[in-house]
């Protein structure tokens, strides 16, 4: 079931055919060769990748785009699409060979319409999420998703990774907010699906196949996306509590409690607040003391609920406080205070790569078994892996959480991380796996999991996946090398083999 | 691109040999060959079409499932997959050659597990609506899609056409109630994605391909659905406006006033309330005079909210009678009254039918325009037809509205339908292309739609559904006919179409 991958390397034209004809159909603005432009482009975010690119390409709207694709469907040049370059398992970056093009959305940032009756906004998919989140305010709403990544990160990007954040537990994945899609598919034709009906069946769900399909079955060129009424007030809170199990009764308590105004609740444990601590000189510890675990609790309102929103809190807290899920709480007393409580949140990451190496793992198990996983989990990781600390923080409502492994003191980052560091992964992923869990909770697998999505995914989704690639993608050209796991017994390194399994004999058209 | 149907056929082994194996692997309680036992299963729900069929296989369990899908395939035998034979589209039913296995998930019907803290029940195929509705109601919980099939309509069948109904306005269709799937594939293997996980960002979202893929790209053996809490007390309203903007504005109106206690909004004009009053001899007018149009508003709450429903709805209807949205209006006074003003709305089509020849049309528009499309539509399909009425009811709030045209009196049924009633038909989903809006809201396309899905359908995604279903169904063999058309330049009618335009040269295996 080979395809004849040397005979497509044989038909590929000299790139110089090529690029004139992308130059002659982008322009100089559209299309991109000087190095020094294209370069920051080419390391993805964590900096754990570097390729190379034939060139950078910006469409400056979808008609460019389609052409454009056309244009790599004749020469045989596979595209990357990229957004904002913010994703976290390098599903942006080319690979090492330099065939690749590189291909920016990021031209594509019209907002087109906003129709703030029925609260839907259009845009186009390099649409940066601050801008939209500015554009919404403007109409006194707002949209739902937010992350850490929010001044680089594109609407594009955000559909294509299906992108969670810390609203997920209130609002849904990036799924939920859109409506509407337009794609340009690996032959070049227009997918467009931007107006949304409310009741629609007239055949599969293709919008639902292309979110978070990391660009691999078509790069989406504009959105339609759902808003909500802008908040008129909310309340944060930083809790301290005894425990993960703990944090999670606090969790359902305040659930209770609340419901649809609980738009938050992320855990972290005290090391990680400490490594903040650590890193960002004006940070304080939002209470007095140490806890084992703090709680990082977003309530909201709407106009109608604002003046009743305090008290609710509060009455939540006496509560929480009087049935002992809580030590110590701190309620946010105004707006700077509230973001200084939620930069802590944002700045683990950065800051536990301030102190060494650490393998990172994006993870979920059922909702209910979080605080069970992890008490499981990290005893074991450390055991095995002497001198390594192993800790969890994150979405604890969506039983999402970001599970760290951080290397013994003085070890070599590079030679860590591809020995120990890489087997430390494998056991977290069979841990997850055991517990029926994802090795992705919202990340995406890009390049970085794809062997082991490989080694762990079901079979039968996988020969799925493979299927409907190969579908829509026979010639392999939509970001090769990318999620989609080839099949085992045809491991290859070439950048169409993810595509080019199932190419039927007409490829060579 | 044509496959060699003319071979196929040669190769297909006598359906005797098949028989023999399909017998031995599911007993005779599992397959049905006498007559009288198949026949009520050949003819669908709405009397339309009536098929033959090799045998009724009805498997056991999701094992047998899987080895007959195997025997089938082996056999090269299509299957037609069957719930409770209660769609609108013919897509449950079988050819007339002959040639088909009716394939019953009837069997499939056992509850199997409900985690009421989680509020999600995995549940077999072949359960029925009305037993899920029942199941989570003695745990204080409900299922909350509900349409007038429910005696009938099966977990499978509701999945496969992502089925509407009364309570789409709030709670969304079957799409949303879905929060894991395990169907059998065209080979037979198994894709089990029962286990929901809040955040899974491991490759495509093939669960969502399956939901609306009406039997054509797997066959939907249980499900893992999501239940809400029980409703503590409801209160339904009828009222009488005077035009169709009004029942809009008066939607409008109710939902900012209950949020999201709303859960349903059905309109219908007075001919419609008129012709079940003639149908059902018991049936009482709720109001005392004649109205253009009607509203049954349905209004729901939990617990905490019960106490307050009444008073929150009387505060409702008297702010609507201020504005002048409402002429007047009854409130339900008791279950049994509630039922019955339920009752006049789902009894509107067997109403029209008893009254004569009627088009049947299942359409939706962008939610805001729907008034204005009907006001345009009606007279428009009035004139060009004299002496047929057209009207319009349904689920408002969705923009879906049921769009019936009625004959002129005294026509012979099948000749009308035949010939101007088709011609209707394509006038009034001219129309709604037009308008932008779907010929199939949410009773699917099945083998009733598949023409005009053909014709009028955007040509992308159809060629994309088409190469979905050659990836998934290369041998063409789950559900052939219904839903994906064929190419226009291959338009063939051997059942194998649909699926045989595409299929590799391994298909000969």
């Amino acid at each position: 079931m080979t395809v004849h991958k040397q005979a497509m390397t044989e038909k590929l034209s000299p790139s110089g055919d090529f690029l004139d004809a992308a130059l002659a159909l982008l322009g100089p603005r559209g299309l991109i060769r000087d190095p020094d432009l294209v370069e920051p482009w080419l390391t993805d975010w964590r900096g754990r990748y570097t390729g190379r690119a034939l060139a950078l390409a910006a469409p400056g709207d979808t008609a460019e785009l389609s052409a454009l694709i056309k244009l790599c469907a004749h020469y045989r040049v596979a595209v990357v699409p990229q957004g904002g370059n913010s994703g976290m398992v390098g599903g942006a970056t080319p690979d090492a060979q330099g065939h690749q093009l590189l291909l920016s959305l990021r031209r594509l940032n019209q907002i087109k319409a906003i129709d703030v009756n029925a609260r839907q906004v259009t845009c186009g998919a390099g649409v940066v999420l601050q801008t939209l989140h500015e554009e919404a305010a403007k109409h006194d709403l707002r949209f739902a998703l937010t992350l850490g990544g929010k001044g680089s990160a594109t609407v594009g990007g955000l559909i294509s990774t299906n992108a969670g954040g810390t609203q997920v537990l209130r609002h849904g994945t990036m799924r939920k907010q859109v409506l509407g899609v337009e794609a340009v598919l690996a032959d070049g034709s227009i997918f467009s699906a931007l107006t949304p009906l409310k009741k629609d069946n007239r055949g599969f769900d293709l919008k639902q196949l292309l979110i978070g399909s990391e660009g691999t079955l078509g790069v989406v060129a504009a959105a339609t996306l759902r808003l909500l009424p802008a908040i008129a007030d909310r309340v944060v809170v930083w809790a301290g509590t005894s425990s993960l199990p703990t944090a999670r009764a606090l969790l359902l308590h305040a659930e209770a409690a609340l419901g649809d105004a609980l738009e938050g609740f992320e855990v972290l444990p005290q090391s990680c607040l400490e490594a903040v601590l650590e890193l960002l000189p004006d940070a304080r510890a939002p209470l007095a003391d140490a806890h084992p675990w703090h709680a990082l609790i977003e309530v909201v309102a709407d106009r109608a609920g604002a003046a009743a929103l305090a008290g609710r809190v509060e009455a939540m807290l006496s509560e929480a406080f009087e049935a002992g899920l809580v030590a110590d709480a701190a309620i946010a007393a105004n707006e700077a205070q509230a973001e200084a409580f939620w930069l802590i949140r944002e700045s683990i990451s950065p800051a536990e790569r301030a102190q060494g190496p650490a393998m990172q793992h994006d993870i979920s198990v059922p909702v209910e078994r979080m605080p069970d996983f992890v008490a499981t989990a990290v005893p074991i990781i450390e055991a095995h892996w002497p001198g390594t600390r192993a800790i969890a923080f994150g979405h604890l409502g969506d039983g999402n959480v970001h599970f760290h492994v951080i290397a013994p003191p003085g070890v070599d980052r590079a030679v860590w991380e591809a020995g120990d560091g890489t087997a430390i992964s494998h056991e977290v992923y069979d841990l997850v796996v055991a517990w029926h869990g994802s090795i992705s909770a919202e990340h995406g697998i890009g390049q970085t999991k794809r062997d082991e999505l490989a080694r762990l995914g079901d079979p039968v989704a996988l020969e799925l996946m493979r299927r409907v690639k190969a579908a829509l993608d026979p010639l392999g050209l939509l970001n090769p090398g990318k999620l989609v796991p080839p099949r085992t017994d045809t491991l290859a390194d070439t950048p169409a083999d993810s595509g080019a399994i199932l190419a039927p004999a007409s490829a060579n058209a």
